[in-house]
């Protein structure tokens, strides 16, 4: 099987190596940076170009793994471009499969966070997979199924919102981190304190739903320690008011009718 | 060194167990509740009461690991009977050292969320110390040195400071983690989803900052899929609500001048 990809950010950086390692022929890598593809077809023994005209027919997947807002423009230049019967698949949470206007297209969804400065365990990365039609689904589903164990057939309804999902679960946790990384630094205390809270804090999904596991002031209704918390962050009051909110929120969903 | 634990909560149970399994004599183990105090001191071969007045004098320590509104009461009580030269502390995160009018107090805080049913790493938990002599706070910071590694002396203010953070990390981002569970079960999806993309959104800290590892459409100021994450969330206006204010939060944090 010979895939040709398109992107060289972090997710084309970390599917691309894992692809090869996994035995897969990556034929070209397209950037429009052109050390950037450089870079990585030299990692991976593939040709790189920075010229979207240079992409060639052959492949059996092209793999656009490149920003949300391109992926129709890039889609339609290679569909014009002699990929009009070839398969074409991105790997974007947020971009709706109709983005394609090709014949054969699908969605190759890592849902995961990636840096490229850090390894990712491929073993424990969900792929969600969509395609046009079941013959091109079922490639999809196998390659996927190259790279993890964990495969799933996730429409575009829910693909949106597993989307929406992950970005409360990382993007809005990770600024929560943040705001426990200034209340601290303001305290003249080391981040590191908070480490371990943070990783018992997911660690307990082990053991229960996040609704069951919930704890805190808000939770079993703590006016006083709330009114502390409060008074304490006065002097802070984007912190403050996002304390109000979430406190409110946890009251709503555990005192319904108080 | 003999301790008298007041208490037998989740922190009670899992400090009295983890002090026993150091090599600290438990004498008493004190619970309103009959049944929890008989259990607990069953386990850590104490002697167990459900009333404070048989809450003898002579332990080096009086660890008070009760509710935080709790902990001036209970406190009063034992320095008008017979222990006002012992010293009591409590293991509160959000109670000041002042709840204390005995001449001898101080604050023995494991900065962990502890859930009956699972157990806890002490070796990852750091304790914040303070007191009101240095003779005891020398004496808390040893006891809390055999239990953990991560042994810090930490004034109230930290403290509270402390307590603060640990409620946006904890508490709120596992409201985050419900927030998530709640949109997954709606689209018939298991949770089992996110928890990869979790557990690297912690793992990623190991790499960098909060600040430094923010993704996401916030972060990159990508208002059409801002756009389509609202919409999603049209009929959920509480989670609506919260993303528009986190995302409005995320912006200000990144585009100040904007």
């Amino acid at each position: 099987m010979k895939v040709t990809l398109i992107g060289a950010g972090n997710v084309g950086w970390h599917l691309g190596r894992k692809l090869r390692d996994s035995g897969i022929e990556i034929v070209q890598v397209f950037s429009r940076q052109a050390s950037k593809a450089a870079d990585l077809a030299r990692q991976i023994g593939a040709k790189p170009t920075h010229r979207l005209e240079e992409i060639t027919a052959g492949a059996d997947l092209y793999l656009l793994a490149v920003a949300d807002d391109a992926i129709g423009e890039v889609a339609s230049f290679l569909t014009a471009h002699g990929l009009e019967r070839h398969l074409l698949a991105h790997t974007s949470g947020a971009t709706p499969m109709n983005v394609f206007q090709n014949a054969r297209h699908g969605v190759f969804y890592p849902l995961q966070t990636f840096s490229k400065n850090r390894e990712s365990d491929f073993s424990q990365i969900p792929f969600c997979i969509d395609a046009g039609s079941d013959v091109d689904r079922e490639l999809l589903y196998l390659l996927a199924g190259r790279l993890s164990p964990k495969v799933y057939n996730i429409d575009d309804a829910q693909r949106a919102a597993l989307h929406v999902a992950a970005v409360f679960v990382n993007n809005f946790s990770n600024y929560l981190f943040h705001i426990g990384h200034e209340i601290l630094e303001k305290n003249k205390l080391p981040f590191e304190l908070l480490l371990p809270l943070i990783r018992e804090t997911v660690g307990k999904l082990d053991s229960g739903t996040p609704y069951q596991m919930q704890t805190g002031p808000a939770r079993r209704r703590d006016q006083e320690t709330i009114r502390r918390h409060l008074e304490l962050l006065k002097d802070e009051q984007q912190f403050r008011y996002l304390y109000e909110i979430l406190t409110d929120n946890i009251f709503k969903t555990y005192f319904p009718q108080a």
